[in-house]
């Protein structure tokens, strides 16, 4: 089925069946630190008509918590407990999988991931704290890993390296069932409001190069987190509408949880790559950016 | 058909059908700085005896200049024109294809592809210059790239960085006709002798991941550098016997060139990777090291 424009008419019937609003965050709500055009006003009319507001970000970098932090920071009362981020989606994933926490936790990634883990009981190592190690490639060196690490986290990093990769490789390679987790795989994301830079998938693509094999993914496109966003706001997911910027983890994994779809083009996809022969992705709805929906409704 | 193990028998037929003995290097002649175990009588013993040798080398780090130096500290004699490199693979694709010289080459690897590029008249960018630049995550910052980059050319890369993925997804994105060319995808490679660890095939993969595009691969098992091979040296691919470590890349690019085969496994196959169900490249003959031609000459 093809999608159709946002407009007065089917935003009605929209609003009207839907009782939560899942939103991506960048490029959706916001592009790098800065918030998109009249998100703020859009986000208080939904409440303000009762209805619930999610939070779900494929971004690693941030834990629930600091998420919270930088909704605060951009006027938007958000709660944790609104907040459904892929690093919270990777300690949780250990967590429903009996994760024994005598093991440790490589990661390759933000220190939003060591944070949700340290939280559900776990060990984080590497991480941000690795940024700046080096491998000697002069001698015949053999490099010693932690033969306790029993799952390795992979998300967007800033700080990848060589060392990192290579620690990665040989846990999930050399320790017995170690288990290799991607947050996500987005190929690039908006790390600034100007540019897209490559994204998780980057990190995560190096690593099945390397070990040759794929990973566990927990955040978009994966309906992982689908089961506590369920419990948690005990609404079906036939009245949930997913918003996003992003047809292969946005739209995808609000089709694959059977929720009702809006793409906005505030962020990474533009209307042509929607239309495009090769795209077989179609939401239900699209439009410009979520305030639009305000001039809709006072339409 | 399944391999056999190389005996008195069959080696002597082989033997007196090849011409051309052509080596892989990494796990075949060395592993890391380390010469293994009766290379040098081995080669001596082949060249006594009219056979051409030649060295087939995914390795990219080195240009063919530094290889024969590498040989030379280890004690063989052999001559650049013997050797053949992804390095050097990498600047004769775009050699034969036409490369505008006023367009730059960005490197994601080492200072071999950078040398050879500059012997084939190009200019070359990136390498391990770019080893210790940084992206700034933290402003809204526009990333800005040389737009007369024309193509990407991605090897084993042990300072790989945020910075240098960065620059090559930009290239290969936003540059019309950029092209991503792959010197090889080895999943990991003997850089010691003690270790396997990650190869080329971990940053191509980076790039296969942020791009979504395949790359050009000039190294093995394409056999891309067979017409170079065959016009120096005159011979028949029916009368030459690739001998390497590699499933994936050296036996499939023997086979893909109509040559014979010779796995070894001094390098990263073991016997039981080769009997295992699940791999589906035969060579026509294996044995655990070179050297065990000087035994059967003699037996």
């Amino acid at each position: 089925m093809s999608s159709q424009p946002l407009s007065a008419h089917n935003f009605k019937q929209l609003f009207h069946s839907v009782e939560a609003f899942l939103f991506d965050c960048d490029g959706v709500i916001w592009k790098g630190d800065e918030l998109i055009e009249g998100v703020s006003q859009t986000l208080q009319m939904l409440r303000s008509n009762g209805k619930k507001l999610v939070f779900v970000t494929n971004n690693s970098s941030k834990s629930r918590a600091q998420y919270a932090l930088k909704f605060q920071s951009l006027g938007i009362p958000v709660s944790q407990d609104e907040i459904f981020s892929s690093s919270f989606a990777a300690a949780m994933y250990l967590k429903v999988n009996n994760f024994p926490p005598q093991n440790k936790v490589y990661v390759i990634g933000g220190e939003g991931i060591l944070e949700e883990l340290q939280l559900a009981g776990f060990t984080g190592v590497g991480g941000p704290g690795d940024a700046n190690k080096t491998i000697d490639f002069k001698q015949n060196k053999f490099f010693e890993h932690d033969k306790s690490v029993g799952a390795v986290v992979v998300g967007l990093d800033p700080n990848i390296n060589y060392y990192k990769l290579q620690y990665g490789t040989l846990c999930i390679r050399e320790n017995p069932g170690c288990l290799f987790i991607a947050t996500n795989r987005d190929s690039v994301g908006n790390m600034t409001s100007l540019q897209e830079w490559p994204g998780a998938g980057c990190m995560v693509a190096a690593i099945c190069g390397s070990t040759q094999k794929e990973p566990i993914v927990v955040g978009k496109p994966s309906t992982f987190m689908m089961d506590f966003l369920l419990k948690k706001f005990n609404v079906s997911c036939s009245k949930m509408c997913m918003v996003g910027d992003r047809l292969d983890t946005d739209i995808l994994f609000g089709q694959n949880a059977g929720c009702k779809t809006l793409l906005v083009f505030s962020g990474v996809t533009t209307q042509s790559a929607l239309e495009d022969p090769s795209n077989n992705i179609q939401p239900d709805y699209y439009t410009s950016k979520i305030s639009d929906i305000l001039d809709l409704t006072e339409a």
